[in-house]
């Protein structure tokens, strides 16, 4: 039977509409869907593949350094909610309700978790005696939901979203601030070794930091339209949340005493940056750890030697089977050329094209999609080469996301260079800063950038603050942000 | 410091109060926790564990066969809940509705999912176009709520409970009623492997079976109190959902029909059955493979010998590390004995005893959780002893277990008998019947016992119904059931 070859496409330029190519390359390429309710959206099988990828590379790093996981509900009783009135504030505006079950209304409001806090807080308050209960690092992986009335964007801004939670209880400062590296460290090795994708790591201005939190650090990346979007987080507490939960413990002297407690966080938000790094204008291009297929092999037919391609191309598969996560693409009735321009939209890394000639130099094409390069590859050496062209291909999308990145992060020495910049080449402006909150506020309202984080490496700054000229006392990042 | 050695003891009989036995159990062990939501849980780092690692098993059996993952949203507007009638007079009783998010009311009301029929039919109906999208085979790992009014119990009936749900849609109707054996063969497989608990396999009965499906079949547990317990499920919807939701596809010859659907599910439900099974008066006992810790070294000290005895300890500990979750408990403090008590309360399958004389011998002592059996093995050797002794303990688990259950079917000739056995014996009764709903209703309104399942391994049974006395057309299990 005769097959429609209409053949999906991306419409959109990543260079000249990016929104748009975004939108396009995320439904087109099956990576995820709208769905009934707005603002939440279906995470078809290879976004949720990568989604657990991540899930399961940063869970086996954190049990490596003793924290554990855990499931606390969904639910959480207003009252509870309120505990921490910074925190509350935070979130209220954003707080999806329950007000009936059955056919029954409830006589307390309960929130659907935007996050875990103060139900976790609780129970620890709970199970906390001793020093000798401490440290207490319990993780969860769930979904939170956060009613923004921004207009969502997949992946971007998703109301309910995908994400890690970790919560932590320290007998002392120094402790819990000491995790703060350790926790970001895991989350830059992930980014690095699994979605290629760097970040610039830094502190919070205490105007940008999270409800509750007393320090809060980010990793920030630059999209490919020069806007910041913030990656995973990690929060320093202080005691807010112990003197509100009660979180008390009997120290080695005797004495009850507040713990000190960080919150951390990587969300399927990470999600979108892979896909707006790499993608590129014929669609999603996936590192290979985080390809729902890696290898796609497509037979080449000619008349009558369909049985001999087939039997060369199953003996392929079957050999990369056992290493990698390969298709073969025999589907009847489809053209060589559409079967390329689907998978190549679907980001595969590694195309095997089988015809005639091959067969006949015992060889298989292989096309890379970060590259187009093509070279003939020995049927005998297979598995070696391809294992090399995947590390390749993850090192050359890294590489590139980190010039890319490099080439996007400017310095500001005035006020009207600084509002150029961000007019003409976008991305992140590094610029010094008084640390006066009245100076972040009025830059942010006369340019619409805010400080994205102050970055942990600070460079030699000039001494006067970009916006007041008087002392600065760091070097903060500035961008436009998602 | 001194230490409290207050400790914690199971002080329910399982032989004589199960219910209380069960919840101190779970609560005093710390596998869960009540929470400030009535019916809702926390699953403390070992249940977690236990439902990770089950997840993690079966998501690579489902993945092998061609099931894949997604994660479609948490709310269901109520419109698309109500789309397929039966099912959803089945579900609204138990409903939790989002009315207002921040401080809007919304103009539809969002349900919480209870199961996601609805909204993942609803995409089912986008994406699927043509014999070719077909099967689709898709599955989701995630939270569901259902708002019962009954009497919560944690894990056997909590408002939000874990589970997968998969969804299947097939272009014909022999291939959707294949794949029952094949999930419900992952299931038994994981079951037996993992929780070390079988299970009884069955047809639901037209009034006890899934709301929307045509048959519904189950795996059927007995606990320890002789009621009992539902366990994962696979039900074939027919065309009910294909029909509401319009999921419709072009055939061969090219005519547009619906397509036939399953649903199937396993829950954290199963752990409840896990605990109950194999636990004792002392505590939790957990199969090596879903075990948190499954080897707990506890070294006794002796005026002097401290430092000796941690190093030894210390070099089997770093030996055993790489092969399994093991605990090095040298809590400063504690009594041997109390440690003894603290881990055998917690199920850790083997303990290792280091103290003088075993240092001497070369060898430490082991005591097994499930027999209570104590052993030297020599230091040289602990790994592979330690390996077979896992072994060991797992399938004594499963062979206890199903000689439980085997002792805990009963058949029954008449329904004095019947009555008889369900009062005394307790269990699951094997009767025959004549599939008339008015006899299963009212066996159920004068003896609680409802239909189980009726098991597909059907044995020579009498001719006439237990009840009416009519022609038997099957053999059907009875049980009192949670």
């Amino acid at each position: 039977m005769a097959v429609d070859e209409k053949v999906e496409r991306i419409e959109a330029r990543k260079s000249e509409n990016f929104s748009e190519w975004y939108t396009q390359v995320l439904i087109r390429t099956g990576f995820v869907d709208y769905s009934e309710v707005s603002g939440c959206i279906v995470f078809k099988p290879p976004a949720y593949f990568a989604w657990q990828t991540i899930m399961n590379a940063i869970d086996a790093e954190f049990k490596e350094v003793g924290i554990e996981d855990t499931y606390f509900p969904l639910l959480i009783p207003e009252k509870l909610l309120a505990k921490e009135s910074e925190h509350f504030e935070g979130f209220i505006p954003e707080v999806a309700w329950v007000t009936e079950t059955g056919k029954t209304k409830l006589d307390e409001r309960l929130a659907i978790r935007p996050t875990s806090e103060t139900i976790m807080y609780r129970s620890f308050s709970k199970w906390i005696r001793s020093w000798r209960d401490l440290p207490l690092r319990y993780n969860q992986w769930n979904n939170v939901l956060r009613w923004e009335f921004k207009h969502p964007t997949p992946l971007i801004r998703s109301r309910e979203f995908l994400w890690n939670e970790g919560h932590s209880v320290f007998a002392t400062e120094e402790e819990a601030i000491a995790e703060r590296d350790q926790v970001i460290g895991i989350y830059l090795k992930i980014l690095k070794e699994y979605f290629a994708v760097p970040g610039i790591v830094g502190r919070k201005s205490n105007n940008e930091k999270f409800a509750g939190a007393v320090a809060s650090y980010s990793v920030e990346h630059v999209m490919p339209d020069g806007w910041a979007l913030q990656g995973p987080d990690h929060h320093y507490d202080g005691r807010n949340f112990s003197e509100a939960f009660d979180i008390k413990f009997l120290d080695k002297e005797g004495k009850m005493v507040y713990a000190y407690q960080n919150t951390f966080a990587i969300s399927s938000r990470e999600l979108a940056v892979l896909v707006a790094t790499h993608g590129d204008d014929r669609g999603l291009v996936m590192p290979p750890k985080l390809a729902y297929v890696q290898i796609v092999i497509v037979p080449i037919y000619k008349k009558d030697n369909k049985d001999r391609i087939d039997l060369f191309a199953k003996k392929v598969y079957e050999q990369l089977k056992k290493h990698f996560r390969v298709k073969l693409d025999d589907r009847d009735g489809y053209s060589p050329g559409y079967k390329y321009n689907d998978w190549e939209m679907k980001g595969v890394p590694v195309r095997l094209e089988i015809g005639e000639k091959d067969i006949a130099n015992d060889s298989v094409m292989s096309v890379r999609r970060d590259t187009g390069e093509k070279a003939p590859i020995k049927a005998s050496e297979v598995e070696h080469e391809i294992r090399s062209m995947m590390t390749a291909i993850h090192n050359n999308l890294y590489n590139k996301a980190a010039e890319f990145l490099k080439s996007h992060v400017h310095r500001a020495h005035t006020y009207d260079d600084f509002k150029m910049i961000l007019e003409e080449k976008k991305g992140i402006i590094t610029a010094p800063w008084c640390e006066g909150r009245e100076c972040e506020v009025r830059i942010k309202e006369e340019t619409g950038a805010k400080i994205t984080n102050i970055p942990v490496e600070q460079g030699k700054f000039a001494d006067r603050c970009i916006y007041c000229g008087k002392k600065a006392t760091c070097e903060a990042n500035f961008a436009r942000s998602y």
